[in-house]
């Protein structure tokens, strides 16, 4: 029934996304948009803004007839009317002729370039002084200036931002076809783990990681699907695993971490017909006793009991995996880090990639990083800290001042 | 009917969120707790873990038997029994005694430390040879090492992470006060706009402004709203204005920028009884003309219709106002701005603070950010930029190299 024990670099484990499917498309309304992954890209049906747009409140002119205009000897323009906003432009400007017109105002046929109201003087109804000149195409934003018909307006694979929705709604998509949100079956193992509303007896503890993952989860812009808590023992694991994989779009077993729970955990996989052991170890601290299966073309991962273990193993490799399932073109980089400085020195083994807790902290010439002290299995490690540092499995240690980068959480 | 024209700084606008009234408190059940702001202290009922847990895989044993122990002259220890998972320890540990453990095992009576499974040689099934010695509470979790009963374990006014949740879980929080969503009413205005499912004549465009800002608004942690376009018109405008002061938290009315329509703003504002224009106009660019009230204590902003002023008025002003009223206890340092080098030069204007939309890539010596050209009025600068970079009021410009920090969004 055992593998090989394949313990694997991170590196390793990442090349393994790209062998996973992507959640298929669905289509859903523009106000539900924002945060979900485009399933396709989407291109103008045509120009935008679709007319010439003034940028200031001002005289819509030609701008030849502004030439030459100075303080000292201002230009006169007859003021012909004015553009109403959203309406077809009822007047045409000719020669020394201007119509008024608000900020976003049509550029009314003839008109070039729009006079800023700051730089005319009113001298009657029908007459303007301008006293600067403008240049053709001045304060004035051309028709397919913003997005030529044809342009991409969005890309496949992108998570879409407030903004990005915008521009679909400038161009009239009221729907879109978006990666359906991945599934994600989340699942506690541990004879020692009782639910949050159960009070432990001696030797117990309630079960934190369902509610951590479920954030994680959620955060990457997936559906935790908490299945609850699960004894150490073969069937009810097995059982358990097949209404994850028949519901689910990815399987996160965390718990078993000792020697004997994590026997069950690869029995359990390697008793699904379609499964293979990928990793069974990775080699990063915390966190090597990770395990990941392809199950029914599902990752199906094994992760460590102490919720801090499994959160860094998330954030840092999980997640990756659960944003390509959910459409995201280039996964690996999603990721944001901040810049900072150590603020003192750290050990780390060669050979394998050490995460260590920090909190950020302001300071003279930017960010520090402060390693956050206790123990690894503490949860009041990761309420401390902000996020983690790796150090790179090829590096001895770090000195204080070095350039690191945070992966927040 | 109109106020005093009171142009003020970012700072000046900022120092009034402490002003308004914050969201009353709800109970919700834990799974929904990640990403809401608790209403109230949380402490510890009991020590955390509760027990002595063992953080290996092991024997637990008296450390001072192990004492000397070393590959030469290992210490011989009788093996009693097992501590099974999440039970009461059914063996106490006497000196030269070892019991078997997994992580997460609780300490038996008598066994003060673990000794790790590679530290030991099986001889038989009742006898291990140590030669590695332990001190006492070493790979032990002390009972209230990581939270003393009655510690707070988490602050009132703190969004809750997924790692604040599952602490919440650990001590049993099966349902937690959070601030209620503040409901922001989001309304268009401008005779140009039309809906996203309708087809602009000449000199008409899509509504983009509460698509944008609706996002905007929930990446905030606050519930959007959308009551939808609304003419160049008083009465229409102060109809849409009541109901979203009757069912909001905030109102946003963006459009409008233009002279005559930001006076129907303000006009609206003066005419409920309980209201109080706080800045006509910031000094910043882009988002000058950006109006704040407070009306029925609910802050009322007069956005740019500019999506892109919008944006930024929203992320570097409106956005601590809205987390204020969810409850966030220090909403200015909520912000997470990304330190960069600047690529190019940039000239700004003294006695007004600048936002420059950057894109943000990575290069030799950390990240850069890179202007994204073209007018502010377009839509796709904000598509291309990863965020805005800010340059204060009393500078002058900034130089290629410049460290700046980047507003992503």
């Amino acid at each position: 029934m055992k593998e090989f024990f394949t313990v694997m670099d991170v590196d390793q484990v990442l090349a393994l996304v790209e062998g996973f499917s992507r959640a298929p498309a669905e289509a859903v309304g523009l106000q539900e948009a924002t945060g979900r992954v485009l399933a396709e890209a989407v291109l103008a049906g045509c120009d935008l803004p679709g007319f010439a747009r003034s940028t200031v409140d001002g005289y819509a002119v030609q701008a030849a007839s502004s030439f030459g205009a100075s303080e000292g000897s201002p230009a006169l323009f007859d003021v012909i009317g004015t553009v109403a906003m959203g309406e077809e432009a009822g007047v045409a400007v000719a020669p020394a002729q201007a119509a008024r017109i608000a900020t976003g105002g049509a550029l009314p046929p003839g008109a070039d370039s729009v006079v800023m109201l700051e730089h005319a003087d009113v001298l009657d109804e029908r007459t303007i002084e301008v006293f600067r000149s403008v240049a053709p195409g001045q304060h004035v934003i051309a028709a397919d200036e913003d997005y030529p018909a044809g342009a991409v307006v969005a890309a496949a694979g992108r998570r879409l931002r407030p903004q990005d929705t915008g521009v679909l709604a400038a161009i009239g998509t009221a729907r879109v076809d978006v990666h359906r949100r991945p599934r994600v079956a989340i699942i506690s193992t541990g004879d020692e783990i009782v639910p949050v509303d159960a009070v432990p007896a001696h030797g117990q503890i309630r079960d934190v990681n369902s509610f951590t993952l479920a954030g994680l989860v959620a955060a990457a812009g997936a559906t935790p699907v908490a299945l609850g808590i699960v004894p150490d023992d073969f069937e009810a694991l097995r059982a358990a695993s097949a209404r994850a994989l028949a519901a689910c779009d990815m399987v996160l077993i965390s718990g078993g971490s000792s020697v004997g729970a994590r026997d069950f955990t690869v029995e359990v996989i390697s008793s699904f017909a379609d499964s293979r052991i990928l990793a069974h170890g990775i080699s990063i601290s915390p966190g090597k006793p990770t395990i990941l299966a392809r199950v029914l073309d599902r990752p199906f991962w094994g992760l460590p009991g102490h919720v801090a273990s499994a959160m860094i193993v998330f954030a840092r490799i999980v997640r990756p995996f659960l944003l390509h399932i959910g459409g995201i073109r280039d996964p690996l980089a999603q990721e944001i880090r901040l810049p900072a400085r150590l603020s003192r020195n750290l050990a780390s083994a060669q050979g394998r990639t050490d995460f260590v807790r920090v909190r950020v902290v302001g300071g003279e010439e930017g960010l520090w990083a402060e390693p956050v002290l206790g123990k690894s299995g503490l949860l009041n490690t990761m309420v401390k800290g902000d996020g983690v540092i790796e150090i790179g499995k090829n590096v001895e240690g770090l000195e204080a001042g070095a350039r690191v980068e945070v992966i927040l959480f």
